[in-house]
């Protein structure tokens, strides 16, 4: 028997108690009930800096239950952030963590009316040497996701409370306590040993289902073989195929699913060849991703927390957020150390869906230190995510956290903490590949603008010079559209962009960058002077719309050296101003979204170009590829056009001949000597029998007379 | 009671027995028996071949003992190195492991009279797919030490037996089973808790005295704190301060020391400021070395097994060899992977001598498995190693093992072997640092010759043009004295070398490369033709001499952007005929000793020399240092002498001016043009209140007419 509760709040200040929602959010719920205006808009969100060294208290009560010899627990799957659970009076836990489970055995203190379950939610996490408005230092000595002190493109909003489920729970002699699922798949990837761990006080029945529903096994042994097991691919290399399976005894029982795949990171390719000559360091560590003994090239996107208050996401929420990441075949997100461990819905879709997870552990960007307390509470915390979280088969590494190896951090590898989550994920979930941070040498970060400030390279230019292994995080901000802006900015503050008002606090100035993340200045170098609002949002969607697919499509041209590429980042979690995401909150696509999806088709033509902006009478380069990710061999007949103003002229028909599985083929150099062009503006396009690719450039008269219509996107 | 035992071998294909010591090698024991010539003579280590599949076997017989109520164990320290243990015809124990101490109660099957201990001792590892004579490939499924299976300085030679002490004990109710000390130091190191972990049946009195004797504490407490408590320090840098301890019961009491200083790896000087840009990847690990809150350039070598046979290695055997390199200055010692972990002594003396130790487990070179017996075997061995040297002082740093993350060896971050020891260094030790091999990202091993075969360049140019954090190998080879090579080499082989003999037994050629380590091609390029093994000796050591000095002095002038220098290699196993080493078996200096002795000061003035080739006519350039890495404030004159054809000529001097504790100071840069020196050899004396520094240098005349006179060392 489960139970849910009614829960109330209060601010420990306040006499008042409120509606609670479980899961939910104090902050939240007090924000109702107080009627704070729609945090989305203005500067609302600041009516809750007031909150944030509050005490709150939830209660829920209950008469009497039948227990027929069983026993009564609480069980909270998470509680966000340092709690105190009191039933009748007497205090029964005192936590610090939101990732591990609260299980707690009321049954002796059970009255037969009026029984009162409390809970009283201590202030956020303050560091050493940090005080409130701090940042995400203050978070640095906790395990709470840093994020929420405020990032360059999410405002500080302190919240907590019980942001999982929580339920009343009967349990008999054979409850199942635990049950874990694991394999060990053969050599040769044909058959498995199937092993469950069950903690319960009778042998329970096992029965396990192929992905069709159609029966494999059935019995109470805990280790057995399943034979021509299908195995579980990400998206676009095969079918995900997911085994049910139901423990069972006499009044309890719990259900499960297995994906059978394995995962490696092998060396990519030429690394070990690196360095070479004496004296002589080591070789890079490996990046590329090996599933089922098949190298693929992973290409996703930096998923973030996609809700401000964490209690709201539930698979509603994420449904739309996984399935707009396969729709743009994308097979992969990392999973931001910064933002919470997602809720097991996320999983769940990505196990369905076929989207691989780099998890990291909620570390970013800070120094977490040597200090016993927070290695012990790291250890508790990170010990429940990977054992959640290992049953997956989406789940493709483990990660540290976020940066850690940089100077704005300032870990290393020899810091306690992140030798502590190899120790743990070695001893919990050895077959999971291990990485301390991202990026580790040969990977890389950033940049984050279209056009680098010191340099003055666009990132066409930046990324073909660049010669990493993986390009797991890299960014070219946008804006969304006049009419969602309304929605937060107010009427009267909308044009010119101001600084100390909407704009800043929704991330388009002075994030990160003096200009950041509008950055009109980047904008006029290519459109010249910005008049409206209008013209701002198209020019910064045109240079991430051509920026990001440059990038992408660059770091595929790269593969087998270079094995990844995930743009930051996917999505937001409140409606911003601008920002580097493809989808703004909650999910709603941004013309950079469709920009990444084209660029990242299985099979399609691509074109290597040195520049996005070109002047009359330059020669035009372009380098012609066919780019393959689908498992299977292809080839294609590709025909570059160039639109100038308006004229249509074909200029190379390429047949490509066969190009492997997982593999790309390299064809002609195109060169064409650009006219004077009234527009400013000319296509490349590529028409293939898988579609066509078309690439929207500016060209300048030599006399620079003409401004590149940028509202005729 | 303790009580040893006389042993007897059998090699089991055989009938006879023969005396056998403990500790000591079975095969050893059995080439003694059989009169084996000379190991180290000619071609004589070649008789062990044949021994290689064999199964040995030991035995020891006594009566009955005594008992008085106690028990009766036999304890054996380590055993090399798969085994089985059987006691009046009872299997007791198999085994695979030879660092892990065996303790077996032989009580309940102990008979009045003619006791029998056997231990049968199987063949050496064999790792799968590899075959008898394949070398270090051969141990690569084990944790057998790899470097007996052949390296390019130790011949082939497989050993086994009971390499560590074995005895009979009798323990009573008080017996102390376990005892281990730690201690936690104050953040200002002023004072320590200091914690026993004590494994015994009643409860003893701990006692601990300070370095003078005076004691400090008594009592039963396992937890106490000690106050103004002295630190110890690496030679160079302060005393050696050790606390002795006594844990006693009525009847048994077990001794101790304690050494308090804290060690950490901090992130080497201008590595945070790297990388910049965009795409960027991670800054390198940090290398630097603070010692009790003191960064420390770490000046030393790598040490080797000093024995072919490791159950030879003792006290006697190790004093000179550290005592050798305080005297050099060193203060610590890389002790590589390929080697076995050394004896308790080993590192007593670091602990007493001030000789930090970069600790390797067991690894080199190979790439070991992700296999589930072999990690288990690893985490037996790794975890019985760091119980037993965690304890000392000397202590530096755990290293995974040597070279695996390069294309030769072929492991990577993801082996789990590597990250099960990161795990169990991380549980037992985590105070100290911990490097998964060597060289990690910005590190170096190598080269290996004086002069480089690709590039042409010497190591005065190579290492100048390195910025590396760390040189924690390279290499100059050198030959031994003729003298010394007569007792090695047949009279009828000495002169010219031939491939195919004793020379290529004894790593002269054909070792590494094709003309190593005699390298008689490199020292033409210098001295013109050779035509005597005289010559080839002086030529070589000669170059030894300037480059590892040179080597050394530039590592130390690249501090504190570089923080260590180890050359390959410090010591050797047996005679060889030419070797990177600084001292011959067993302990007998090389003139590079000397060299290297010199270049290790703490204060001494140093020049940088752009190479070792000059030509009558070129402008010489040297920049001075004073090289100060005591610490103490310094400051000096420092003159500088040229010797040119016997004449000597005062060309600059120099007044540092006041030169920081553990920093260098920068002068002037001395050029002067080469006249035509008849020798074609030039000195460059650096005289100081420090002592001198001299660079015996070419300097051929224009025309190349004349031959540098190599015999006039």
């Amino acid at each position: 028997m489960q139970k849910r509760l009614n829960w109330q709040g209060r601010r420990a200040c306040e006499e008042i108690w409120f509606p609670a929602r479980v899961p939910g959010n104090i902050q939240q719920d007090y924000a109702a009930f107080k009627g704070f205006p729609d945090v989305h808009f203005g500067e609302n969100v600041n009516a809750f800096r007031a909150l944030e060294d509050d005490v709150w208290l939830y209660r829920a009560e209950f008469d009497g239950l039948e227990l027929d010899g069983e026993r009564l627990f609480f069980v909270a799957d998470g509680i966000d952030y340092r709690y105190e659970i009191r039933f009748n009076g007497r205090l029964l836990l005192e936590h610090e963590g939101m990732f591990t489970r609260a299980e707690l055995d009321l049954t002796d203190l059970l009255l037969g009316k009026g029984n009162r379950l409390e809970i009283t939610i201590l202030p956020h996490p303050l560091a050493p040497e940090t005080r409130r408005g701090d940042g995400r230092d203050e978070a640095s000595w906790s395990c709470k996701p840093p994020v929420c002190y405020g990032w360059d493109w999410h405002p500080r909003l302190l919240s907590s409370g019980i942001w999982e489920d929580a339920w009343l729970e009967t349990r008999g002699e054979d409850f199942i306590r635990e049950c874990s699922c694991s394999y060990r798949l053969d050599e040769d990837l044909s058959g498995a040993e199937v092993s469950f761990r069950v903690d319960c006080g009778q042998t329970p029945v096992i029965r396990v289902w192929d992905p069709d529903g159609r029966p494999v096994y059935e019995g109470t042994d805990c280790v057995f073989r399943l034979e021509n097991v299908r195995l579980w691919w990400c998206s676009g290399q095969g079918e995900q195929a997911l085994y049910q399976y139901e423990v069972r005894t006499d009044s309890h029982a719990r259900t499960g699913r297995i994906g059978f795949r394995r995962v490696r990171l092998l060396m990519n390719e030429g690394t070990w060849a690196e360095p070479s000559g004496f004296p002589k360091t080591r070789s890079v560590p490996p990046v590329t991703l090996c599933l089922n003994g098949r190298k693929i090239f992973c290409k996703g996107s930096n998923f973030v927390r996609p809700e401000l208050f964490p209690g709201e996401v539930d698979e509603e929420v994420l449904r739309p957020l996984v399935q707009l990441a396969k729709d743009a075949h994308m097979n992969f997100f990392r999973v931001w150390g910064g933002s919470e461990v997602n809720k097991e819905p996320f999983f769940e879709l990505c196990d369905e869906l076929g989207i691989m997870v780099w998890q990291e552990f909620p570390l970013a960007c800070c120094c977490y230190p040597d200090d016993e307390h927070y290695l012990s509470v790291l250890r508790q915390e990170a010990s429940a995510i990977i054992l959640r979280v290992r049953q997956h088969p989406s789940l493709m590494l483990w990660c540290g956290g976020n940066e850690l190896f940089n100077n704005w951090s300032g870990m290393t590898d020899q810091s306690l903490p992140l030798r502590l989550l190899n120790s743990l994920c070695y001893e919990l979930d050895p077959s999971t590949p291990f990485l301390m941070t991202s990026p580790l040498m040969g990977m890389a970060h950033g940049g984050y603008l279209f056009r680098d400030y010191d340099t003055g390279k666009d990132v066409f230019t930046s990324f073909r010079e660049s010669k990493n292994t993986a390009y797991t995080e890299f960014g070219v901000p946008g804006m969304p559209d006049p009419a969602y802006l309304r929605e937060i900015i107010p009427e009267d503050e909308l044009f010119p962009l101001r600084r100390g008002g909407s704009w800043e606090l929704h991330h388009a100035l002075a994030a990160w960058r003096e200009n950041g993340w509008a950055h009109q200045d980047i904008a006029e170098i290519y459109f010249g002077k910005i008049d409206s609002l209008e013209q701002l949002c198209e020019g910064t969607q045109w240079l991430q719309c051509e920026g990001y697919k440059a990038i992408f499509e660059e770091a595929r041209r790269q593969w087998p050296h270079c094995s990844m590429a995930s743009n930051w980042c996917y999505n937001e979690p409140w409606k911003t101003a601008a920002n580097n995401s493809l989808l703004c909150y909650p999910h709603q696509p941004k013309p950079a979204y469709e920009a990444v999806k084209a660029a990242l088709r299985p099979v399609m033509p691509s074109a290597r170009i040195p520049k996005f902006d070109w002047t009359e009478g330059e020669l035009f380069t372009a380098e012609l590829w066919l780019l393959n990710d689908s498992p299977e061999e292809t080839e294609d007949t590709v025909t570059a056009f160039l639109e100038l103003d308006g004229e249509t002229v074909e200029v190379l028909q390429w047949k490509t001949g066969r190009c492997g599985p997982n593999a790309h083929k390299q064809g002609h150099c195109l060169q064409w000597r650009l006219p004077r062009l009234e527009s400013g503006v000319f296509v490349l396009r590529l028409e293939s029998g898988h579609g066509s690719s078309a690439y929207r450039l500016l060209c300048r008269p030599a006399d620079n007379s003409v401004r590149p219509k940028i509202l005729n996107m």
